[in-house]
């Protein structure tokens, strides 16, 4: 088993690696949105690049049966029901509904990696149970952080680096570490007692805190709050039936 | 003053930042081989791409007054005068010589940042003096890591991070730091006590044994052996009249 991480989000090439999972992650905020939404009793999450593709993808169901969630600068998007906050995706408002999701990285690094066959959907809250699966899976894993505009981004490399600390501890047979996934491991390590940090020294931490969501880093930084391991498949973010939903996140006070 | 780092080595955008310092590193061989070659006095370093451009290049001089100088899959290249160890371009053989130099990383480097207009030659034989450099310049900083192959690299992305903690550390006015300069910073860190823990973890350190160059390693970890800055302008490397040549590096034995 071969674990890389890609620092910057272009699209990789599946071609050199046919079989492998690929694990996408943009803890602040949208894999952490999905992730809470799925364990909240979601029916599915279609992921969208642009503001207009939402509003059309709409039209096409039934307006109750869905909801519009995302951001733009970090701000809810006018006409949206939602924004890009886990803590607003609670069972009471997105059970058993579709939700159309646009944000300014997570939603886009999906479309980059769609053409790969196996695609998780990771955050701090269900990377134990990531990591499980790909444990069971057995296959080599490619950590896709979502980047921020472009860039690498701390807290999305931190994360992928706790998914590398959990298999090389669990796994019995050796794992090939890149340089990348190298680096990330020693991030998570240096951060692991206190993501906070991190998350407060990161440009987009930073960024949120500033625009008045340092809430929302509280909630991201929390660990291992469900088992759901959402996939990516045909422009869909569902969960199998087999999969109970998870807990709902802690308030932030 | 902001620093940043880019990973993977593609062409940066001038235009973003019109007036910044470029240090281009990389540590396992091809920075190391040229700060050390200045240094022993040799008189600038021509970075050509490939092996056909070295010899096309090497007809406009007499014979005697260059040396050929490179690796392709870390070995000398046939014809050659000289292969990418640091610890062949001594003065004996370099001083007063001009230097062709043809690498897989290091020197295509040069020709990606080719565009900006101050370009430094960066390597833990030269990285105090670098760090003094930038501090007198006083610019922004882009460290640009060559990379393996296209991939991020540990042991440049770690000589970046040394640069990057010896300006926080001298500077008196605050720096900002992106999430990957703050990332570099701390992989020096981790490693400054131990570089060579490093370079023995990273995918071309682990090459560079299989293939016998294990020696280079020790070589290359060695920190502010001179005093001397390469600069790379119109295509050619050269170091400034004002500045000594420094010490040669010691034996590995």
């Amino acid at each position: 088993m071969q674990i890389d991480i890609q620092f910057q989000p272009f699209p990789p090439n599946p071609s050199l690696h046919p079989d492998r999972v690929v694990v996408v992650i943009d803890v602040l905020r949208a894999t952490s949105v999905m992730v809470h939404a799925m364990s909240q009793g979601a029916l599915e999450i279609i992921p969208v690049a642009t503001v207009e593709e939402a509003f059309q993808r709409a039209q096409v169901f039934l307006r109750d049966a869905i909801l519009l969630g995302g951001e733009r600068k970090s701000e809810k998007i006018p006409g949206f029901d939602l924004g890009n906050s886990p803590r607003e995706y609670i069972a009471e408002k997105v059970k058993g509904k579709r939700l159309i999701l646009t944000t300014t990285n997570g939603t886009k690094a999906f479309h980059l990696v769609s053409s790969e066959s196996d695609i998780l959907v990771g955050s701090f809250f269900n990377m134990g149970a990531i990591a499980q699966r790909c444990l069971e899976v057995n296959k080599d894993i490619l950590i896709f952080p979502s980047g921020d505009e472009g860039n690498f981004s701390l807290e999305d490399t931190i994360c992928g680096g706790m998914l590398i600390e959990l298999l090389t501890k669990k796994r019995e047979s050796p794992i090939t570490l890149t340089d990348a996934s190298q680096c990330a491991q020693i991030l998570y390590q240096r951060f692991k007692a206190n993501l906070l940090e991190a998350f407060h020294l990161s440009y987009h931490g930073k960024e949120l805190v500033r625009r008045g969501f340092g809430e929302d880093l509280v909630t991201c930084a929390q660990i291992d709050m469900t088992e759901i391991v959402p996939e990516f498949k045909d422009g869909v973010i569902r969960v199998s039936q087999t999969q109970k939903a998870g807990c709902r996140v802690q308030n932030a006070e």
